[in-house]
């Protein structure tokens, strides 16, 4: 076991850089750690000549990702440019070919062609490992697929998007509009370069479909996440919701239900008190529950360079200790299709409209409701200067389409104005 | 890999039975995540008569752990049976030299006799696992050995016995004094056979220890651990640590210092604010923090049934899918033995005393603090109706050796009653 493991690291962002640079400084830790040497043979990326504030003159330098994913002197191709489509997804699919052992962060390409790309590479006795591809530094998917091993898994929920969680937090705090807040963190450089991969929660719902395969024993499916971003999030819901003792999350939801797997990626409101109520600003949380342990809770930095760099490096040690496990924690042949659950867990609902000052207008309301078989918890009528009366209502349990129907059946009335707004209240 | 994974299972408590019924009741599951079946071949306990509520009959009996440990249709030796000497220890040695892998959740045993245990079975080729040993449920010797394998580990705190936190949660929700909860706690079956194991922080600096040993790469040395139990700790104390914005954890710090390795488990204040102080009940918290991914926080059950047979088996999992780690995450013998060092890194105190209605009483308090190069940085005096007023001080940071000193000067003014309590704040 003396032999060093040899990494090929193709794009040099923030996280290449942070590989790099744990592979220079800790040399002589890893190697008493993994029992052998951690060396880097080569990298690859767009431009050579960027300074990137490391010295890459001992590496191979390859422009084509997929050369390096090929290199005889690459055992491990850690492939940290991103995209599901292009270079990554040709570099990856050629290092497979070619026999090597794969790390990613891309929850993307996984997201959308993990299970053929696990399938390639089992034939071949080869691992894809993607630590570092859900949660940051947070080392989640380690947690379910090898602590957790022994359990049957219940629900995995989390905060899996830091820009979002600062976007919502920040609204609080400042009492910003959304758009404001969402004008500031793209300044500040928190958002992608496709701000939509972030607020619309695409981002967040490929790293849920990929915790929901090796929760659940599952095909990766992203394209049966409900998904439904932060942008409609309003200040008065995060008020209001916080006058009824609960914080907005972006939060991704998925549990195994008896109509199939129940995947959710949306704002949904959790206790102030719980600890996913309780994040702020850009840090992640992932919640396992499970049969015998039951709940599991994991906090920690979502993004950048030294957590993302430190999942690799989990998951290359992994490699160097000569621990191979599946991509999905099982087989992927042996994955099953789920079918897709939509919204089949019912829940309590926070309700927010506004009611215009006609008597019987609340009743009116509460009758809809009342037919829809959806008992109200709680209810709060606001002061108001104008003609319409803002109306708060928290629901007891009832499914979606329950509540989809008497939504609907409030637009015949005439006592509102506006659309309502509905937001899943989710128990944890 | 078809190859059943044989257990041997001594001690059928509490945890025992749940690691038995997840082998029944997961039978498939377990297969389909190792590759192999898990099977037990054998089990041991004190008494076969016992009802157990688990069906045994199907295992060969053994009256004698060590007999259990030699079995040829054993592969994995599981421990837990309890102790750190006796049927627990001879057991263990006579399953690593019969060349058997050990799991187990004896946090005594390899506090105690770790090194020469793990050299033991590292000789013959075989691992010792003891994610049960720390914190129960929550893998945390799993994230600190293995997912942040690329990181040199900074510090690492935690709450990690949950019936100290009841009875300090108890204390605060109730207004009850420490005698009063510790007898309702025992009477609850909350406590130890020995209470002192826990209240003495015993337990929880054994599990200390482990952790230091993984997270720093050194031998295990649950003598160095600075140790004060909680039976000093008044409701007074945590009242007004409450009013300064504090909680009082039984918190476990281990940090490797210019000066040596610190460890220490004792009562601390943690800002209310922190997952720290906001852990309630028997809830276990560890926090890791470590120079690539920051700081990582996991939370979870540190104790019962389920999540100690869960952590049980996710050893068990590992051994199956042929992950050999190392016990301490690297060959026994490159561990150091680290220098112990005392109260090396300085911290702010906080500090409770009583002084009488004389004319410069708080200032020669706060000179002998100057004088000790102690410098404050909030002070309370409270309304009081007999002669002594409660005085709290909150110091900047400064070592233990210069506040020792100053506690000392403090007894021979004439100002004081009683002795005065200073704990430490632990920054989180």
């Amino acid at each position: 076991m003396t032999t060093p493991l040899r990494l090929g690291i193709a794009g040099l962002g923030t996280v290449g850089v942070g590989v790099v640079k744990i592979v220079q400084t800790h040399a002589a830790l890893l190697e008493q750690r993994a029992g052998r040497p951690i060396v880097i043979s080569a990298v690859s990326a767009r431009s050579k000549s960027k300074n990137r504030d490391v010295d890459l003159s001992d590496y191979a330098w390859e422009d084509d990702p997929v050369a390096l994913a090929k290199r005889d002197d690459v055992d491990v191709y850690i492939e940290l440019m991103g995209g599901h489509e292009g270079a990554a997804k040709d570099s990856l699919e050629a290092a497979i070919a070619a026999g090597k052992d794969v790390v990613t962060a891309n929850k993307a390409l996984l997201a959308i062609h993990g299970q053929a790309l696990a399938e390639a590479a089992e034939e071949k006795g080869h691992v894809i490992r993607f630590e570092a591809a859900v949660a940051g530094g947070i080392p989640v998917v380690k947690a379910l697929t090898e602590g957790l091993a022994g359990n049957e898994i219940k629900r995995v929920m989390g905060v899996m998007n830091g820009s979002c969680n600062y976007i919502l937090t920040r609204m609080e705090d400042a009492g910003l509009s959304y758009d404001a807040v969402f004008d500031e963190a793209n300044q500040l450089g928190y958002l992608e370069a496709d701000p939509e991969l972030d607020v619309g929660g695409i981002d967040a719902a490929h790293k849920l479909a990929l915790l929901s395969s090796i929760a659940f024993g599952t095909q990766v499916d992203f394209d049966a996440v409900e998904l439904e971003g932060i942008g409609s999030v309003t200040i008065d819901d995060i008020r209001q919701a916080a006058d009824m003792g609960y914080k907005i999350k972006l939060l991704g939801v998925a549990q195994m239900t008896g109509r199939g797997l129940e995947q959710r990626m949306s704002p949904c409101l959790v206790p102030n008190s719980s600890p996913l109520g309780q994040l702020q600003g850009g840090t992640n949380m992932v919640v396992l529950e499970a049969d015998a342990v039951g709940q599991i809770v994991l906090r920690g930095p979502g993004a950048g360079e030294g957590p993302t760099a430190s999942a690799v490096m989990g998951d290359v040690m992994d490699i160097a200790r000569g621990f191979r496990l599946s991509t999905f924690g099982q087989p992927a042949k042996t994955l099953r299709k789920a079918r897709a659950a939509r919204a089949a867990v019912p829940a309590p609902y926070y309700l927010r409209m506004r009611l215009l000052d006609k008597p019987g207008a609340l009743s009116k309301i509460a009758a809809i409701l009342g037919d829809a078989g959806i008992s109200i918890d709680r209810m709060r009528q606001y002061e108001h200067a104008d003609t319409a009366a803002p109306v708060l209502i928290v629901t007891h349990k009832t499914t979606r389409t329950a509540l989809d129907e008497a939504l609907a059946q409030f637009e015949t009335t005439n006592v509102m104005t506006g659309t309502p707004v509905a937001i899943r209240i989710e128990a944890v």
